[in-house]
């Protein structure tokens, strides 16, 4: 018996709930939970089952795929352990929180490596026996710091995502084409209010009464990327641009856990610079 | 062409998603939404779909039923305006609000008659010429004064909701027995917390640092019906419980009105004294 | 026996509690509250204190000018009912909102009028026996339109606050100026995000998980001035722009109505197009 | 120059604010923030000051209790790093967010030692070179095992406060007074809503909408001491009551360090089983 996560999007058509369950139930598989969701805008159909049975991911990816409409998607995926690098810049809060969560056995990932532009948090990584790869932009252009990151990550024979758990650096397409979609980053304001350098200091300036923090994945428009998760917490006007940003690191850290999760349990579609999660 | 509003529950079995799908299907039905849940505990299933297509609700509802597990329940429901029943003490929030949705056209509902215990409330009710009848219980013991109200809902033909909309007396349970599962309260505490009288007082007494509002369908436990919405707001040590009152009238309004969107629009399945809201 | 509000603005400098406690002290007055903030980095001192005594209110006034650095604005206001003219186009639940809540006599305010460039909401309007003033806008410039707006507004003597209630048009700069501070308007996003038109289709293609309302004050650049209050609700990837839309009210009506309050309770200073809120 | 909070809680009488700032004033103390509060209800005046100036902290006590009526508090601190002691039992993510925010220098605090019933979270807390003290309850009396404790925590010389980051015994009277409003609690539900045992499991029976975290100062009734903070999040009928714990964590770490804080910064007064919170 083996249980998976079947996710599928196709062009929407009369009956696509009815094949695919119909599949299910030839193969005398049990759903565990379903969802389905229809962009009517975009005639999208999007469907997440989770199923058990005794049947080969392969094969039921091919019946599933078989009574789809041209153009469809199958992921049959088996739970297991996803492989996750980390980046960070010298931050504490988000990346402690993952590395804790990592610890108390929370999080469906082995986190390959934690890499940084600064050694600033390699004795926080190190506690928890996890490999710190510091690879400092001083002294390189971007691009050439960049080769030096990817030539890293290309050590790794799988990576399933990417956090940026506040890495202060902004990635070339190059980069971001190279693991599409597998880039998480946590910007420190509601998108899209307040892009760019120092969000709690625009929102200071701005006198706004809510500050909050988004998780996104990573395009390459600054900050535009397709938004996974937001939180916001009220503010006031004796809260300094320090005082939000130090009350801001509670959500920040929560969100981007709370998409990492996310993505972890293979939860979430993107398309059209948005996000469908189930 | 006509859109159904199918509810389904049944005990939970392999294959009921693809069997009624599959009755979608033949009968060319085009699914418009759709949402499962089976509450593993109880191995129950929920479903509810809304479809369109050209077919007669019975012909729906006997058709799905064939397909189904004994003891489901199916419901086929063609969207309209549905009857409700507002009952009313003195405050006027939550009234105001019904009122001005219903007047603004929000609602899916039509407003047969406002029912109080004081004629506090008659002069706003009558702005909006729907009827205001006062039963005062001056003088009278709570089963007398109850005959009244029920003597005088009894000349209505079809009642779907009765609306407590801060309507302060206690109901008989042969009150809440001729309307089981209809009719829908506000109390004004983060249930079941502060249950009973003057919530805001206990709550001011405890010292909380948040306060709120649930509301829930009547049974006959105080406060203790199933519960389909909440909501909560921050107070602080500088709120006198006159001040949480206050501030706890927008709660309530809120979540008063949504619960009654949420019941107008049939998508609340109750059991177990619990909600699945879809 | 009388109730004062004090509002003090001065630059900051050492002793200024003192000095004003002192006055208060010296009058015999009796501190109901007292609230102090200072902005460091403007070095501005703000303080609000609800004071009873025996005393005339201008004297009161002179006293603690006296004491205070030059520049220094001292408020003595006798709490009252303040003149407000509500404006709105054509959607019912922020007025709606304002109405309940004047007619439950939880506003201190008396509407005068309410103004729009459509004669929608005048039916309602006129069932609370206030004035409804339709000044269309059709084949009338924007300033020829205004000028008939200001013409009217003119024909009262004492106009406290002017409350946009999804008023859905531009005022220009000259309007804006002849009523500094008193202007205040919803803006349904949370600002500053999505400024301009349709905020919840700019939220909905942007693919947001929160969206917002934001109540500020009116100046010269569209949705800029200083935000008084701002509330969040969460959506996901089901909602359409028209179900944001639909939610946003909700929020809207409430932040709106909460700035309001915060005026009536004169408990808001503008400063470098902020806010401070005691 | 040294910088001082000042706390004060006194009988409320008519010029204490004038009195407290004129010996501010007299001192030539500048005075960084000032909050008062006056309880009506029980005629109590609270006020908390930060300032900085030339003089001993003990004759700036002196001074002011000498212009406060009979009976009042003064305390006059200097911020620096207060020693606490953490006690867990085997849950993770209460004690790993404020190891991790120790570690980053977020807490104004010395962390003595961590102390628990179980070894199971020696592995962590030692990574960060913090004692941690194993002290079986396993075939002990509830008394005999609090002697041990209290035996060990006698060991240190100054506890500030003791911080129950997901302690699952209760503690006994003895052991309560011993640390009189210095035992920070979380308590995972919204209280006082499920007192006491599996709180999740009773949001859950009972069908809730919402749940919460509760941090409090511990007294001698289970789960009644006054309440620091408290927050929520919302659920819905697909939430098992395992999912609901699960969500619950991230509730409860930020509730447990936000009131930790709180009590670090010396922002909390606590009185009539409530705390007042500047």
């Amino acid at each position: 018996m083996s249980q998976y996560r079947v996710l599928i999007d196709a062009n929407d058509e009369k009956g696509l709930v009815h094949k695919v369950s119909t599949v299910f139930y030839k193969h005398d598989l049990n759903i565990l939970s379903n969802n389905e969701f229809v962009d009517k805008e975009n005639n999208k159909f999007f469907m997440r089952s989770v199923v058990d049975g005794d049947i080969d991911a392969g094969e039921l990816e091919r019946s599933i795929l078989e009574v789809l409409p041209k153009h469809a998607n199958v992921d049959v995926i088996e739970p297991k352990k996803k492989n996750i690098i980390l980046m960070v810049t010298k931050e504490m809060h988000a990346l402690g929180d993952i590395l804790i969560r990592h610890e108390a056995g929370e999080l469906e990932a082995n986190i390959l490596a934690v890499v940084s532009n600064y050694d600033t948090l390699e004795s926080l990584v190190s506690k928890f026996n996890i490999p710190y790869k510091t690879i400092s932009h001083e002294g390189l252009g971007r691009s050439e710091h960049e080769d030096k990151v990817l030539e890293y990550l290309a050590g790794f024979k799988d990576i399933d995502y990417i956090v940026l758990a506040k890495y202060m650096r902004i990635l070339t397409p190059r980069f971001v084409e190279a693991y599409e979609n597998k880039i998480i980053n946590i910007h420190h304001s509601f998108l899209p209010a307040f892009i760019g350098a120092n969000p709690y200091k625009q929102a200071y300036d701005r006198g706004v009464k809510i500050i909050g923090a988004t998780s996104h994945f990573v395009n390459n428009n600054l900050d535009e990327g397709p938004i996974i998760s937001q939180e916001v917490i009220h503010v006031n006007h004796a809260y300094s641009w320090r005082d939000m940003q130090r009350s801001g690191k509670d959500v920040e850290k929560v969100v981007l856990s709370r998409a990492l999760k996310l993505a972890l349990e293979d939860r979430i579609f993107v398309y059209a610079n948005k996000t469908v999660i189930f």
